[in-house]
């Protein structure tokens, strides 16, 4: 278990490198029953795919996805469903010259360390089209959710200086970077223009929020759902930081600000007036909406001359200064927003199976007893 | 697997309420022959206990760990060792008056809509007290990093809107606010009284950094060292943001100013020379020191009025006017600082011996082929 | 995780060792709201305590079951539940002389070969007292099973060349031997006295059968129902086989024979007029009874003179006659009758909880939607 | 985690149904380093191929293996290695008329309660060909083993009646039913021949030595060697029993026969006079060859008319006689041969992972401290 599986029930395995064969996943532990199409599917990779805009890599993959097993006559039958993309545009030359050259703010130096070797092929394991996998199980989690009310919208909230200062989330797929803002996302293009041309990049923050919650989702203790989402955000490729409803702000807050009061509603049942929490408390969902932000740093991949160390055949290391060919996004956040998205989706699908055995009278109810 | 369980091999399970018989901890996967005593195990555990100044409850508790297995002539034997603090000094009457209202900024609600009913007595499961097997497991994960020259620390970095300036991690333990600057512990003294006596409380900054640490540990994508130390911390309760490096400021950075540069040591050897990544290149530790920061709300037991919901014995809600009485810290933080550090431990623990099957040259040596 | 953790919702963690100071078991993953005292718990524990006749060990421990968490006015609160038995008999004493030597037909020699030492009290982790945990634990999910109308029962088939041609159950509580036949009882008790005059002991079939049984129990695979039963029955000290329905015998027999045909019972459900399956068809339980049979070999410990060999305080060996005193069962099994219920309640409670996921209507019928 | 994964941490997961698109596996977990071809990973595959004999069905499917990804320049990298078959011969219309009937001894009625309708074609995933994945893992972890001396070797030791008298292990592979034993195999033959034209089929006995095998492999309590080696093979299609060493016979056996003494080797070192263990004690390798047996039932497609019951499109059930059409084999075991190696693989390479962990020496080695 070396860290490419995710999940308790709603299980899932990912496979692939950005230079071999295929890419793709296992989903173990799906409920049976649940319709779901290839098109579904392949409408959420389409929305990770490069070459969507001047801002995302010119790869023309197709990233067409293939459903292997699991699925019968249009449902879910309970088995493992293994989906596969296969890699199509490998240009590997471009990255032999940096074989063995370490990156700054790649995992090259790390993999090395750790393994004896590594695929150096365009990041190998590494690479963000390792999220292929997440997005792919993500679709059908969303479409699990989506049939118990609950939907998951993230976008990005700022690109460098430019914060998207409007949250119109219809916005959000009417321009590349993702941004509920047009005026923002007109200002973040042309700061990203100004990047381009100096071969720098950005960093960004995302955000994502989940309504129709159900109360009662998450674990005390290590797998409170806040802990499981937080895990599941950080191990997106570039994020920095994840913080929840006020997040970094508590910490100069006073306790009378930062509760959150139960009222009833119309229906006489507990609502938080406020939501200072992001939906979590005590790591259980408290029923309102979940919120959560992601910090992603800038794309480490620029063309700028960089000083980094190389090794050696004979196991020796030299200082160099190198220059990374290539194509790359100059921000990598816009793309990560439907893995977001995914990873939000994979966490709650999961909570939603385990919760179903917390308590005894719901179980004799399905057992009929 | 209800949510106490953490860890692949170093593993631990804890249980216990605040107000039952006992809590405690059974670590399953620790290696033979790791010295070990009670002793080192209850020092980390005063580091946790309340009563130790003004600023933290006045329960007097003894805390003492007593080791019910798995030690034996002073060495851990390679079987599950067990941990148990007896609870000593109950006032359940004090919280008679709350049982079927929601605290606000408590998990009063979720556990009753996730269970049905709950253990009312001092919050139960969600209590502060649930980290005493945290504290306990992590002192025999401290002591395993140790042997390997991994020390771990934290520290308070800010309380409300006063900031330690300095970092002199030997005033740490000098102050009872655990902050690396005297002066700013004294200014946070003078904060936190001043929230006392309007029966408020405060949020705070906690810092982790680990020295010593071994290139490699970590998994690719779902088990990135960072994705489970970010877990491990957003699962204690309060914590409501993680960031690690330069955490959330990368969102603003561009990449050639977050990149870190690789050099030649004196040696020869690969090192990095900044470390905005905070240790972490791919989720894979890069050698350099691991630094994290953690954002805890303020305490939500407050002595002030609270709006807020009661459960009827027929099942019907109504709003009421709550004051919670008890003993309360006016902040979290500084008790806090050791489950910090012992998370961290757990972790860590645990990549260590994850990593021990990273490649076949190992495997060959460990086996003697 | 270095196995002594168990199950996947219903999750279970033992520890202890022989003359260490207490052993026990945590079970997290238990729904909430099960009525469950610390008698019921006891009882179990009672049928597995030595010094019950004059085929036991003569040890009078008292074996008391103390619940430290997780169960508030009398029912499962959802959060984990720790149980501890003390151990108070010890004989240190008498186990020093073997401190150094394997015991044949003992794990002394593994327990060296792979942590380094060992704790030679008793077996230490080895020692038969570990199911103590298994029992209480097996308590609780016996309770549970019991609310959904399945009931599990074991007792002793054969001993040595003694079988049991009656199956009364009303008997097996009748003889210390529990065995469902008082003449074969009878026959039995001769065939130990004359062993224990050899200082000789003697092996046993068990039979455990489960009535009651929901159809749809287990998942294909790997997690079969009865690979998981398999799995756990293995796992108790002394089992050297296994087997499901007809077992072995269908190694000669015939499809024709061997197959189980479906009719309809008097409600117009589906039913399996024979049992050949052992009640699991493919891994999944088909609503007819479950029934195994299970190999217990005899006690290694005997008082004859042995052929061992004994590790020199300098790491060398040495070929050695050795003795073993203390006090020892002729046979193993009458007393892993409740340890074989255990484990059947703890993989059945699991797969119970595993279940509720499987189709997409049930997950909506909980969720109200 | 729907069952279709297995192991810690030389874990896989296997997808595919009998006449879906693919079937496959990915291995995560396995040490980079590890020289690997298709070729190898094929050998086996062809193996458990159909259509090598005419005791075996006649389709002719190619199963070539695909390498998807892990595999880097003739080594593992250390990441995830996905392999894939796809599937070609379909005949689904073979299967139309079965769909809503239950055959006997299949899990039809099983799947169909679990998950309220089934992939009817060929089994779906409870096919035989499910095994695919288990045996391309199981060459991966065959090879990992063989670089520390570790063989398996597993062969047929009785058809029916006929049992092979020797233990030839030369003969396996030059007879269609895999016996040890030239003679036998000609007599199984002929009996096979009989059953064919009753169209009847036959049960068998499997035997699986592993011989250079580690002491110190395995954990006490649940991860006891031969518990997971029980859980592994009864997770095999058709398998109703294991046992290992002296088996069932231990039920009526003396402790004083079924002892195993340690003498000292040539070396000085201690090993076991006898094998009656089979090659575990207190689940734990003992440094013996491993040795167990696994009973497998006929195959339960039979051409004969069985009495059965189907379920109409409005949920009732009606009882009928049916005839299953299509290629089966009259015999199970000698194609389970290389899964009973894959599985055993599979346990054996896992536990060789884990016990690096087993004490701190190694680990203080393995870091260079």
């Amino acid at each position: 278990m070396a860290g490419s599986g995710f999940g308790t029930l709603f299980r899932i395995t990912t496979f692939g490198e950005s230079h071999g064969a295929a890419l793709g996943v296992i989903v173990d532990g799906c409920p049976a029953g649940l319709e779901i199409s290839e098109e579904e599917i392949q409408a959420e990779l389409d929305k990770r795919k490069p070459g969507q805009s001047r801002f995302t890599t010119m790869r023309q993959e197709g990233d067409k996805v293939e459903i292997l097993s699991g699925i019968f006559e249009g449902k879910t039958t309970g088995t493992p469903i293994c989906m596969m993309v296969r890699n199509q545009d490998h240009h590997s030359a471009d990255y032999g010259n940096i074989a063995d050259s370490f990156r700054p703010g790649h995992a090259d130096y790390c993999f090395t360390e750790k393994y004896g070797f590594r695929d150096y092929r365009g990041g190998g394991r590494s690479s963000g089209r390792e999220t292929i996998g997440r997005v792919a199980a993500g679709a059908i989690a969303k479409k699990l959710l989506a049939s118990l009310g609950i939907q998951i919208t993230a976008y990005v909230r700022s690109i460098g200086p430019v914060v998207a200062e409007k949250t119109d989330l219809s916005m959000i797929e009417e321009n590349a970077l993702r941004m509920p803002d047009a005026d923002a996302a007109k200002a973040a293009e042309s700061y990203l223009d100004g990047l381009r041309s100096e071969t720098d990049s950005s960093g960004a923050l995302v955000e994502c929020r989940v309504t129709g919650m159900i109360p009662g989702l998450g674990d005390p203790v290590f797998d409170k759902l806040d802990a499981l989402l937080a895990g599941a955000m950080m191990s997106i490729g570039a994020v920095k930081g994840v913080e929840f409803g006020d997040g970094f702000a508590v910490a100069a807050a006073k306790g009378s600000e930062n509760n959150d009061a139960f009222a009833l509603d119309e229906n006489g049942k507990p609502v938080k007036v406020t939501n200072h929490s992001g939906g979590v408390l005590g790591g259980i969902s408290d029923g309102s909406d979940l919120f959560m932000r992601i910090a992603f740093k800038p794309t480490p991949s620029i063309a700028q001359p960089q000083k980094t160390v190389k090794k050696n055949p004979d196991g020796t290391y030299e200082e160099e200064e190198m220059v990374i060919h290539g194509r790359h996004d100059p921000i990598i956040a816009p793309r990560a927003v439907p893995v977001v998205e995914a990873m939000a989706a994979l966490v709650l699908a999961d909570a939603v199976l385990k919760n179903l055995s917390s308590k005894m009278d719901g179980i004799k109810t399905f057992y009929g007893k």
